[in-house]
């Protein structure tokens, strides 16, 4: 087993950009990212045909927020496009600011130009501050802030903490987030590779196509990770697309497919599933060590092989 | 039991505007909303208020889409805004076409504004017949449209198929839409008031909240269901806010709160959940009959409740 | 709700005779049966008969022995006779001696007397100790010992500690069962009456009737106690005996049918089941008051009654 | 996988006799023990001490009786005896007669020897026809017609039918059992050896101990074989003997432990419990094939570890 995969110099790390974004804060996270060239990309899909085509090793991307849930557009990717593999998880705390060009005060304030998940996140603070202000909706929080310096359909932007060191910007107010504890999932995500080794604090994440023939699906999915004590950090309902009812699932389980709970689980679901997809197996970000039950310990399901061997091949009863 | 409610004349019905979205089309649908009020307005939040406040009757919103999943800000806030009821249920085919100002050919188009959520919808031909193109992210699909007559920002838009109806538009290309199929379900919601009669072929709406002491809650929030025979049309998962990994669930079950196997599975999930939120009971658009097994009728509940009945008051034991 | 039945003077008891059996013994432990006439009987049958007719207030007899799992002849007539009702339940410890006429001494023994369970019990001592003795099989334990004074046939019985009270007989071992912890259940059987008030350490006993039509059915039975936190301390398959393969089961459940959560899984029992005959909530012979998490209280079945009907009847939604 | 074993000349098959006992019939439907040694034993251990030992080749024992349920002494021994392994199913339609010294007619009967299973499949012929009679029991339903010979304690015996070809007595009823379809399992039971290839149908037979540690052992046993489509024909609880509440459970699944379902649920069943006694897959009586959904064929268990074997080995996610 490798440890976890190390480039080589000058590999490109792709990230949704311009400079200043959430993600870029999430990827100087990355340790082997340091000192490599950080592409920023418009979206998604820009940044997974990176990582196929080659031209990047890696993409970071947002994958979950604390206040929006799943992050839609991400998780539809990963169920559509192959050979990728999650290798890495990263949280950035996720605050605002309220920034205006020079000279704007809060009393000024008539429109609000902001990428609409960020609108979304600070719609208490400007409803009691800016109970008329208008929306103006934005591609990213930092073009957000830009557009400030090429038109005036905005008096000010919503943006992420820091934005001033990079335009000329006031900040007109700070921490308007309504939740004080919000938080974005980001994950690295490389082309299907070597898995790394087990830590003990991994995480697995897979998307899981419901069969649609029968009733009870869902409960029957969840009893296959039940059934061997795995439990789940995050589970996400998404529509296929092509008729109303029909649903994907995106999953997120402790431990590691190298866990013998885990790869039983994963056996369980392909069975019962029309499509499995297996996102990889990675470290937790909060490296917090995953805790199960002693009767779901590898060496429970190894013994019980053994013993299946045995009596297949004709040996004592018990 | 009260019939459907019969609003008096010149009662308002709001709607997210303007004039021209598929929000007015399922309103288009409701009988009795003809040649009363039509109120436009900018978002959700508007129309929830506009009902609670009584300035409106009723509100039409988008509650799922085939495509894009759970309208997020809807579920948001229906499990936020108290005393709220859906009263019924609509379905808008969802098609798009894009549109420009007159002497534009789809060869001058160089910005589309877009709704996102349109522009999502859209991206497969965008991408095949506009490779080059880029998105000026709108605030709604009729926004975009007429923005083309205030601006030259873009070149073109991505609106609801008659638009051209209400502006000075050409359409260069229609059902531009990726998904042929595609439907928005949308919900009239009133304030909460009596039960309207069971008709067989009814949907109940709910938010229920999962216990967070323990793993296998949404094994459990689903076995409610599951053992009392009702099947779910509709699961969304929705973060709680508060903290990673906090859940609540949206669930559209078939059957009316007044059939026997439904309030049992209500009373089962009341007991479970922190907190259950009742949307409403009404009739399914496609006025399809609910199927479920006879052991599941209300005879068989009825039945037990008196055998208990007599065990408990020492009639004979059977 | 009633006190504990209190008979009136000179009731009769019936019970498996005769004296010194261990039924006999278990009767000797209910305090209102003290001063009264105990009838003894000759098997379960003829018990039940004398409760039905009104001949005995009530019956004692064995339901579950440690050792030797259900008392099958007793629990296949609870399933028959009607309108019975478990009112109390006696725990007797389960010991046994070899007696014989006086002047015999254990290298004499060639024949043992016992009845076929009593046998069974002491089957290792026996073994051991008569390596190569004989086994006639009696009707009852007092009797093997007593046909010891009738008949030749046996040298020594199988026989409860006390028995040479009784008859002429001399102990050639004591404590010659097997398990040292043997006990035997027994149950105090009357007509249908009045429940007794729940004690907060009962026991309710139910004989449930599998549905042959679908496969799970065992599962989907014990999921009624599950899911409602109901303990059972005794299952016990018994063939129905029209043909192989068909089942009724013998279930002991913590607690009393007037607590909610017993009450709200009887429920669910008779709507599954074909047939479900309740016999009786009574106090367990070891007063171990019943342990139940808290979300199963009463008042949390009250509190979902209370908002359901709440719903039903118009109010507010939440 | 070797055929069926083929034992050589002058093989012991052991049976609980005398001859004209219903394991005799049973016995005399193995093609394979035609011509070869039959021994009659005593008892259930006998039985198998003669298989362990040696002294014979295998052994036919009484399994199941469709009145009686379990045949507790068999299960009980199975349970205890270690290296046994059942190799065939055989059912024995189960009828009886009262016989009779010749000149005795119904009207001279005062007693009735009888083995107490067989006077308990009796009862109500009995009590209809005999409303006086006593009870003298046996310990076999032979040796009640044979005694008839050596004493006169007895006036008639309940036998199988065919008896009066073996002993000068005469038949006075005929068809006296209760249940016209009572039939009597069967198992012939031979030492560990190779297993024999499955049939398409197939029977599996296990004893299993629940873990003690936790509520609901029994419904996660029983989701074993439900969570891979495996029904069961047979549960039998029996009490495991060292104190009251503890048990382990007679099983008989549906289809053959080289099926990759029954495998898999003994994998299951392995980790779970205590102690799993894999007590052979043989073919079923009544020939009857295993039926099951496709979902559960072996192909879909073969496919999906191929599946896990390459996403562990690096091969590309899907």
């Amino acid at each position: 087993m490798p440890d976890a995969p190390n480039p080589p110099k000058n590999q490109t790390y792709s990230y949704l950009g311009p400079a200043g974004t959430f993600t870029e804060a999430a990827l100087a996270q990355v340790a082997e990212a340091r000192g490599q060239i950080w592409r920023p990309v418009n979206n998604v899909g820009e940044a997974f045909a990176d990582v196929i085509s080659g031209r990047s090793f890696a993409a970071m991307i947002a994958i979950e927020n604390s206040v929006d849930g799943g992050v839609t557009a991400t998780q539809d990717a990963l169920a559509s496009v192959p050979n990728l593999r999650i290798i890495g998880e990263y949280l950035v705390p996720v605050n605002f600011v309220l920034v205006a060009r020079p000279g704007t005060t809060l009393a000024d304030v008539r429109v609000v130009n902001a990428h609409p998940v960020a609108y979304g996140q600070c719609r208490n603070w400007l409803e009691k501050t800016l109970p008329s202000h208008g929306h103006l909706p934005s591609s990213s929080n930092v073009a957000a802030a830009s557009a400030l310096l090429d038109t005036t359909q905005a008096d000010a932007a919503i943006a992420p903490p820091g934005i001033e060191k990079h335009h000329d910007l006031v900040v007109l107010a700070s921490n308007i987030g309504d939740n004080p504890n919000a938080v974005t999932r980001f994950v690295l995500v490389g082309r299907t590779a070597e898995l790394t080794a087990p830590t003990g604090a991994d995480k697995t994440s897979l998307i899981i196509e419901l069969p649609s023939d029968r009733s009870g699906a869902l409960l029957e999915m969840l009893e296959q990770f039940a059934t061997r004590g795995v439990n789940l950090s995050l589970i996400q309902s998404r529509p296929i697309g092509d008729s109303l009812g029909r649903y994907r699932f995106v999953v997120d389980a402790d431990g590691h497919i190298l866990d013998e709970r885990v790869a039983d689980a994963l056996l369980g679901l392909r069975r019962f599933s029309p499509k499995v997809i297996f996102l990889g197996s990675y470290p937790r970000a909060d490296k917090r060590p995953i805790e199960f039950t002693s009767r779901y310990d590898d060496g429970i399901f190894i013994e019980a092989r053994d013993w299946l061997r045995g009596l297949v091949g004709g040996e004592p009863a018990e």
